[in-house]
């Protein structure tokens, strides 16, 4: 690869994966952007199949790159320019590779999980770097399961991998549409707790040993009305000061470590 | 004001105020901008002194917006067409005033507490959004006091109030130097907690009764040697996935509400 394979911007594959930064073309072609060695190295650990791979080789010079384009050795890996490695990458930070990868169906039926599990519902969230940050500390609180129930929220965004650090990737990550989720976690007979600013019960006085769906939605509009049901009970977190909300994503960091905390003692 | 008072971009008052996008004219002029009628509203609760406000009466329609301009009205209103405007406004979404603010000076010394207080330090923090989420986690959890110890951060950074939502104006919220900070909390003699990754103590294993410092830093370098010492007892959050770290804002989350819940029942 000492001379690069792909020197010109108008490449046609070049042009054809520079168009996956918009969400309309992700969905056309079944396919989409990551960039950054972690990343990279997440979604191959997860088995996201890689369609074609860009090394920029004056760029990819850190440790974490050169290991994630040696993993790439088998996957169509091309030498590009700097010119046209720019067409490819996201914002300033880049490690000289940027792959295609093919969009992964994760689906409710395929998720695996343990008995009595914890679950994460968001709805609605429009922010794609609020969802990337959710799906962090759901990585890291050890929640079992996230279900993103939002036929327009593309998973798949630059920002959710990004600010997700790749765990979006991850196998109990799903998409499913509201009815799908709530016929499904009534079926597994998961308690449902919907946060609500308004809602009667602290987050403190639920019991989330029996297993725990927790459904988070966009700050403005809150949660669709399928959410407001018999047996779901409302939940809400204290506000002792002058705002009246916190942001979904902090909402969700003390909801998943609350209910880890009751279920496996902090 | 029905025929606007300001019609030029090249207006000198206009010029001075729209250069205060930058963080080296917010320090040399000691001055700074508020985008947003929330916003606006929460620094005047906040007794931060207006120094100019300029309306855009085509874009001022909300109520908020209109009741934000009604209390600026003692405050030098100057009413300003769109393309005025357009220069002093931040991003997408506008009420169609912003102000210019004197910067508040938020020392240490002037901190009101009560006996045994809930402290969050903040050291080196590179985004002003991460540091405005914090400060809005902090107001929605009742922390006592939140420290920004960097000399570094722009505390009136647009993004910081934004990020914030004004919650930055209030009175608890200063800044220090390491040495300052450190130095007061042992007169306080206030418990402190530095956050680490490597820390062997759990967060869920902390008593906070006593009052608390918890000390939050970047998560790229981590927090300063200051903050290894004898009297400061290291504390971390379960990592239960694949992820190795979370975002600083979540860390905070957790923290300062688990301390709430032990402080105060929930």
């Amino acid at each position: 690869m000492n001379f690069p394979d792909i020197t010109s911007r108008q490449n046609e594959r070049i042009k054809q994966a520079a168009k996956l930064r918009s969400a309309r073309q992700r969905t056309k072609q079944g396919r989409f952007l990551i960039d950054g060695a972690r990343e990279i190295g997440r979604a191959l650990d997860a088995g996201v199949e890689i369609l074609e791979s860009y090394v920029c080789e004056s760029l990819c010079t850190s440790p974490d790159a050169q290991q994630a384009a040696r993993r790439l050795a088998a996957a169509n890996v091309s030498s590009v320019t700097p010119e046209v490695f720019e067409k490819l990458a996201f914002g300033e930070r880049t490690d000289g590779i940027v792959v295609v990868g093919k969009t992964p169906q994760r689906r409710l039926e395929d998720l695996v999980l343990p008995t009595h599990p914890l679950i994460a519902v968001l709805e609605g969230l429009e922010k794609p770097g609020n969802v990337g940050a959710i799906l962090r500390t759901a990585d890291g609180a050890g929640v079992d399961a996230v279900i993103v129930v939002d036929g327009q929220t593309d998973l798949f965004n630059p920002n959710t991998i990004r600010a997700s650090l790749g765990t979006v990737f991850a196998a109990n990550v799903c998409t499913a549409t509201v009815e799908e989720t709530l016929a499904q976690l009534r079926q597994w007979k998961i308690p449902i707790f919907a946060t609500r600013p308004d809602a009667q019960r602290l987050y403190t006085e639920i019991d989330y040993g029996d297993g725990a769906a927790i459904v988070l939605g966009a700050e403005a509009e809150g949660l669709s009305a399928a959410w407001h049901a018999d047996d779901i009970a409302g939940v809400h977190l204290p506000m002792r000061g002058i705002a009246d909300s916190l942001n979904v994503s902090a909402t969700a960091a003390v909801l998943f470590y609350e209910a880890q905390r009751q279920r496996r003692g902090g």
